[in-house]
């Protein structure tokens, strides 16, 4: 399990949000409370958007609390829209083509949670995704394959429906290959200008997801950023939010989506 | 604060110790129990006697949960002494010389505690270690430059009183400074044939000390490395511990060390 | 391309051969003289058989000539069997998974050379691979799959012909994509016990391979770690060499191996 | 040996001279065509200044030719002044403390050169160093702790007189313990409005330096990044060289920075 945040409104700097907050990002790289795991130290990443239309992305194999880079690149970056994410590995290696966010032409994706039995079904899926987006795998895990197997679904048209079929896509490879343990799946996409928030879960269990909205903005997160729950909302097991800059965030609960998480 | 371990007998894998154990030194890397932290992942060492005279030594940066050098080194190197470290820095960076053990012709050397206020004595503490040590001064450490000072007092030869002095001069460059925070100093040091280990504080407070003895050998750790306490032994605040190998371990409470720690 | 070296004789400390002498594999991490590139400087590894059936690899992605952890393990381990490889990258990404040797089982496995086009038959060399072996795959490159795919074909039984029919397999492979870059393999394979050395390519260019015998053992190398070329002999384009200890090793020449490089 | 390269001027995104040119500084990491060594794998940095008075800094431990996030970041951040370094150490450790730039408060240093038998008279210098300064001390570096005394020696104020005191004051150093190897100093110094370049070495034979002038700014370098001579001029041996935004910049050639030079 990992922890995460995203950030899309009035440009801020970085560590406003990633390293400076009594229970930032950094500090739930070491102590996570609402997560399986209290450490989060197999690697970390940011992505921004800044003056190009593709984001920025910088990520590294050691644990966030240690990395001066970081600190000293999220006090540097001011952005309107970024991602940031600290990695809990279940079972893939640490390198840096494993870390979140992943990042193809203007979309950032970021995904905390895991495909129960992935090794039995990593090459099948893998076999679905097109051969120009398969060039671009770099590394070897499975978020990395979700995100470009929606991106082939038409992600970048249609975030829910398209994350809806891989999703679909993923459980039937899973039931095909008898596995049984759970396919959770909380994550975020961003092209710079909407972000998308996805809390669903085979077994109902998906990973915790927070949000806050003020004038300036939307912060989204694994856990409040702030150490106490003033001011954040759930989003609901099953939910997906979608967020536009300069417009309120709108949480969708059931439908199709609800009988995928259900 | 960190985590250790060593091991002094018959020859034996140092995966039996380090890696296998149900609270391991590899799981107290991220799992500690009696630590000031819990996790220890600001880079690990070991170091064994193999068959040269000077001990051979492994440390890297990452966490030692993730490091599948370290688990493949352990399944292979089978010695009759040897050390394993988790680290958690107390501020210096994570850098491969700040790990522990620290090696110097035949001896090791690793330490869990620190300097109250280090960095306002690095230099004066510095200034006393001869030229000829310094030249292998690698890190930036208060434990390296302990070593290297205690060397310089005849640590060789003297394994306790060299340590005293020398423990003695740091909290007089404390003093002196009119530092506040404490002098904690649990440490081991062997040259293959004996192992010392001290548990020493200025508060009355040094770091957690176990050892365990059988027909094969003895074992130091930080904390119980089965997860019960059944079998080991407290090595008293205060006191240091000797071992030869073939001989039971003689803990020295009281005396000039212990008037040194009250 | 990579450079490497090979032993298999009488016990000896890996740093005689990989780190001592004047063009050591160290030294040609840096100066490489008979290589397309002059620096390997993308990672390294070494593997060597000790008191297990298994071997003992260490891997990692700094330059090898700046790397005190290889330079001490070196010193300290003595086996009458090992391997030892510098990297320079053709692609794919710096990491450990992605150095070789590789292992499985008792097998060790390096390569020099590369698959033309290997992004265009990635997959589908990939999918040759079977279950139990591709879930043993742990990095990106086309050298690992190789070696999977070879051990599929029965490497362990018959080095020389399982790696023919992989050889021809990822030449059919290439030729269906219409990739005309060159398939090159010069790479070694050992179970600690019997070596075997190829050198083919399918443009009539593989990279350079030496070796020289004593009474001691065998060493092979890409290029001479002595800077001279006393002593060595060329293994010739298109053909294996077969070394087992305490017999003399055979060079084959031609026959299904030669059509294979021609 | 290093190499390295400064930007001052109209605003441009760094990759316009770090990586896209033929010769680009990530080039010159494999290939440098000028220096005692023709590989600079030993760690890398990036220092700009951005909407913050303190300068970003990026540096770490891989080769700059292998390393994504210098891509990465080289391709996001467009800066009025920037600098960037390849590392070829001459003893030092690989550590990102050890790399360059170095900053401190608006400043930011950067050196290609050396001390000679800087191990014997490394803690005489760090002696000079006032405890303030020495506190920001990170690494092990001559050129860090060169830059620490510098500023305790006004380099705020007066950038060629507190480095000619402080030049003269190692070069003592050296006389006084009979060193007879060089001083070698080409090195940087920026605060984001004015530039600084030092070429000075006491055996007439300092590491080599350029400049280029354009109405869009000025770019210094350790050799030309577009592989060809036209449009760069030399800074002299012995001399300095000044830049202000909207200035010519100044050489200044002899005088007492040539007496110290001869």
């Amino acid at each position: 399990m990992c922890r995460f945040l995203a950030y899309l409104g009035e440009p801020v700097f970085l560590n406003e949000l990633v390293c400076a907050p009594t229970h930032s990002l950094v500090h739930q790289s070491l102590h996570a409370t609402e997560a399986k795991t209290e450490t989060n130290g197999d690697g970390f990443g940011i992505g921004w958007y800044g003056e190009r239309q593709e984001p920025g992305v910088y990520r590294d194999v050691c644990p966030a609390w240690s990395d001066e880079n970081l600190v000293n690149l999220c006090s540097q970056v001011r952005a309107s829209a970024f991602f940031g994410h600290v990695r809990a590995s279940t079972g893939t290696a640490t390198t840096r083509a494993n870390c979140h966010p992943f990042a193809h032409g203007r979309h950032l994706f970021m995904h905390n949670g895991q495909i129960g039995g992935y090794h039995r079904i990593k090459r099948g899926l893998e076999a679905l995704i097109p051969d120009d987006l398969y060039d671009h795998r770099r590394g070897t895990t499975d978020s990395e394959a979700i995100f470009l197997l929606a991106l082939a679904n038409g992600l970048a048209e249609d975030p829910i429906g398209a994350m809806e079929t891989t999703f679909a896509t993923v459980r039937d490879l899973m039931q095909a290959a008898k596995i049984t343990e759970p396919l959770r799946f909380t994550a975020l996409l961003t092209d710079g200008v909407t972000l998308t928030a996805y809390r669903w879960a085979c077994d109902g269990r998906p990973p915790s997801l927070y949000f806050r909205e003020s004038e300036a903005g939307i912060v989204v997160v694994s856990e409040p950023i702030d150490g106490c729950r003033e001011g954040w909302q759930v989003v609901p097991k099953g939910a997906t939010l979608q967020a536009t800059r300069g417009h309120p965030a709108i949480v969708r609960k059931g439908g199709d989506v609800c009988r995928i998480a259900a």
